[in-house]
């Protein structure tokens, strides 16, 4: 194996670079889920971190390794999801200038969100080719560091230390498991594993509806996902260049699930563990449950990616 | 002042007793509610207690305080809300019977939560006389030991063991505020101040729509709730012969609430403390924001009762 860019050095000097900008999230467990699953699950609420979301995070990361130079010039993303807020508030955190660039026809909540953590918003037009030249003329007029929301080494990095505090709370954990949308998260997750506790397995969960990372581990090539079907809208993006190869070399299996068993899991996950999550986060739990056999027996950690969810809408996103 | 029955030593003996049949609940921060306070909110997370409510302190410290002769024989209770889940899983983890009397017309979901516990329900008709009859019967037929869901020495003491660990585990709490409606809570809360904090103030918390508790303490007399009409369905009872005297002397205040009042709590809880809560447990967060005066610059725990809500009816119980 060629030698990678994340090495255990680099890894562990993630956590202490962003301790000031980050919670601890606590870690539930829950009787009657363990029952289910005749195993141990233990819940890494990331739903509590900063913005409602692991994204904070890898944004922190990022904002604390750039340059004092690049500092003062700020950063820039394109987002209309968690990575907005968490990287417009990593930025307020570090006292430098963020621009988001979202589609003009994004929530209005989403936009307030961005504002009140004090980013700069940029509007652009729905399609991926706007989206990105408007990128590029924020960068170019600004000077600020394009930030990448899930294909950066920096940022891929800072997700993995939710993984990391799992693995030093609790002992022996057999299974690690996370939902996959770009792979920021199950790719710092996997990193996470391989240098602190190499026996651990680990797993990516992935709405059937947008299985492009079961696809593209299968075929050994990035599949991009074309038309998302998902309630799962964190999880509708493509995988990327530096997180397609962690998930093809170091994540066991990409678990499918249906819309229904993801609906099914948000309801329990609330009514159980009574914490609020956003559907993407209910699509690990729902793999735990569909493929229970897996986890009989084992101590099986799941990441609960956030919490941000529109609460008039629960009703019909719980089954 | 005579000689009260709620002596430190006795209660100092609760929490040991009851260790093994409940959780020890985190407690949660949040900066924007900080915020908006300007000053340091801490809350008791009683909705992980087990069976979703503080109730369970209670009831296993009643169950665990039977003599083992009135053991055998079991307990009984009438109740639809939380205490007779409480009671049913304290007998099943004390493995003797339990027997709950609740209206035929009670809902579906919370007998069979009832059931899944291990309770035996025995159905009433809609009176509370009705109620008792049956429940004097059960009693009478079975020789179980009645457990009233909040009048009863053992059930206050366990619900102040909330308060205890809030106390023990953050330093220099001014305040404590509870919600208030049979009063076995914050009376709890008011003995475990009264022992482990003496310069803390408590509070508590009602909606102006079953304000019986404020007219009670006002007038110095128990002042029975007749029409309460509000959607926090755990404080709809009256205080108790024990409870009101805790209250009228311990308790500095009733603070009142509107319906209002209490669904922008409710959303504010679930946006941004990303929990899931019942609308009693948003009161006390209500009664901080509407008097922050009172709680501006001061340290207060907020004793967070239970997270049983009906997620369908979420959308029309936050505003």
């Amino acid at each position: 194996m060629a030698k990678y860019w994340f090495t255990k050095a680099r890894f562990l000097n993630t956590r202490p670079t962003i301790a000031h900008a980050i919670h601890r999230t606590p870690v539930l467990t829950s009787r009657t889920f363990d029952q289910w699953i005749q195993g141990n699950l233990f819940f890494k609420c990331e739903n509590f971190q900063k913005v409602g979301a692991f994204k904070m995070r890898g944004a922190a990361h990022a904002v604390a390794r750039l340059s004092a130079r690049d500092k003062k010039r700020g950063v820039a993303t394109h987002s209309s999801g968690n990575f907005a807020q968490a990287l417009a508030l990593a930025a307020r955190q570090a006292g430098i200038p963020a621009w988001i660039v979202m589609p003009e026809h994004a929530p209005q909540v989403k936009k307030d969100a961005v504002r009140d953590y004090g980013g700069q918003i940029v509007e652009c037009g729905p399609t991926l080719s706007a989206r990105e030249e408007k990128l590029q003329q924020v960068v170019k007029a600004t000077g600020a560091t394009f930030i990448h929301p899930f294909d950066h080494q920096d940022v891929i990095l800072g997700q993995g230390t939710a993984a990391q505090e799992l693995i030093e709370e609790v002992e022996n954990i057999d299974i690690l498991i996370a939902p996959v949308g770009g792979g920021g998260l199950v790719s710092g997750t996997a990193i996470a594993a391989m240098h602190l506790s190499p026996h651990t397995l680990v797993y990516a969960a992935e709405p059937q509806g947008a299985a492009d990372a079961w696809q593209s581990k299968k075929t050994g090539r990035i599949v991009p996902q074309t038309h998302p079907q998902t309630i799962a809208d964190g999880l509708r993006t493509s995988l990327g260049q530096l997180t397609f190869p962690i998930i093809r070399d170091h994540v066991q299996e990409v678990l499918l699930v249906s819309e229904a068993e993801i609906k099914h899991a948000l309801r329990h996950a609330m009514e159980r563990l009574k914490i609020v999550l956003e559907p993407s986060a209910a699509v690990a739990i729902a793999a735990v449950l569909r493929y229970q056999p897996l986890f009989q027996n084992k101590r099986t950690g799941i990441i609960l990616s956030g919490g941000n969810i529109s609460l008039p809408l629960i009703p019909q996103l719980i089954e």
